[in-house]
C-alpha cells in the first residue's frame, strides 16, 4: 500500500508530536522514581515529597524530605538530591543537570535551585500553601535574578498530589483514633 | 544636687532609649561575631559572609559561607549556621532562636530561616542583586506563608559591605596582575 508523501507542515507536526510524546513520557518515568522517594519519606513519619536529579539521561541523585527523620529544616527533597548530586559530580554547579520534584518547590528549595544553576525543572503537584515556582512567588522566572529555569508542570500531578493527600488523612485518622 | 523627678511620660521615653541602646549594642556584639565568620570565609577564598545563631542570650552556631570549600550551593553562611544550630539542639525548630547575618539573606536563605522557624533575623547590608528580605523580595514578612519574623537591618552595614566590596577588589586586582 503507497502512502500520500506528507506536507512539510504535516511532517513538522508528526515530528513535534512524536518528540514531545517521547519526552512526557520520559518526564514521567523519572517522576515515578521521585515518587518512589515521596513513598519511601512517608514510611518514615516524613510528609512524602520526593525528587531526583538527572544529567545526560542517568540518575545522578535521589531524596525523599527527611526533616522529621534529620531534625533539620533545611532536608527538604530537593535540598538533599542537589547536595548528594554536588557531592557526586564535585561541583556546586549543575547546569547539565535536570531536577525533578513530586511538588512545587517552596522558596528555600527555589533558591537553592537557582544557586545550583540548575536550568529545567519538571514537577508534578502544585503547592498552594507555599509554592514558589507558580503559586505564591514565580522565583525560577524573575529577571532580576542571575539565573532562571525552564518549567515544567503537572507531570503525574495526581499521583503526587494523592501521597501527599494520603499521608495527611492517616495522621487525621490516626489522632482520632 | 537634688534632681527634678521625672513625669511618667519621660521616665518611658528614658527607658525606651536605655533599652534600645542596650539593644543595639548587642546586636553589634553578635553581628561582630557573624563579621569574624565573613572574614575567615575570605581567607578560604568565598564571598565572605558570616552568620552566627543566638539563643537567650548565648551562641549557638557560627559560619561563613563555604559554597567554594565545600562546592556545595546550598553552603551559605546562614544554611550552614541552621544546620549546626539544629544539630547541637536536637530539633528543627529554632523558633526560640535570632540569627545574625552580615548580608542580606537570599531566597534559598530567607526560605530556611522560614522554614526554621526562626523569629528574628538581624542582618547588616543589603544585597541589591539578590536580597529577599526587602530588596528583591520581601519573603520574611509575606502573609501567605506560614511564617513572619521581625528583621532588623543596617547593623554594622558599613563594615559588613567593606568585607565584600574588598574581596571583590582583590580578586579583580589578582586577575588583573
Amino acid at each position: 500500500m503507497s502512502r500520500r508523501k506528507l506536507t512539510p507542515v504535516e511532517k513538522a507536526r508528526r515530528e513535534i508530536y512524536s518528540v514531545s510524546c517521547l519526552d512526557i513520557l520520559n518526564h514521567q518515568n523519572w517522576m515515578a522514581l521521585a515518587l518512589e522517594q515521596a513513598q519511601q519519606a512517608a514510611q518514615e513519619g516524613d510528609v512524602p515529597v520526593g525528587a531526583v536529579i538527572v544529567r545526560n539521561g542517568e540518575l545522578i541523585a535521589a531524596a525523599g524530605n527527611a526533616r522529621q527523620r534529620l531534625q533539620r529544616p533545611t532536608a527538604h527533597a530537593e535540598i538533599l538530591a542537589i547536595e548528594q548530586a554536588c557531592e557526586k559530580l564535585g561541583t556546586w554547579n549543575l547546569s547539565d543537570c535536570a531536577v525533578y520534584v513530586t511538588l512545587e518547590p517552596c522558596c528555600m528549595c527555589a533558591g537553592a535551585i537557582l544557586q545550583a544553576r540548575i536550568p529545567l525543572v519538571v514537577y508534578g503537584a502544585d503547592d498552594p500553601k507555599a509554592g514558589a515556582v507558580k503559586t505564591l512567588f514565580s522565583l525560577l522566572n524573575d529577571s532580576r535574578l542571575n539565573h532562571r529555569c525552564e518549567v515544567i508542570s503537572g507531570i503525574l500531578d495526581t499521583a503526587c498530589g494523592k501521597v501527599l493527600t494520603d499521608f495527611f488523612q492517616k495522621r487525621r485518622d490516626e489522632k482520632k483514633g
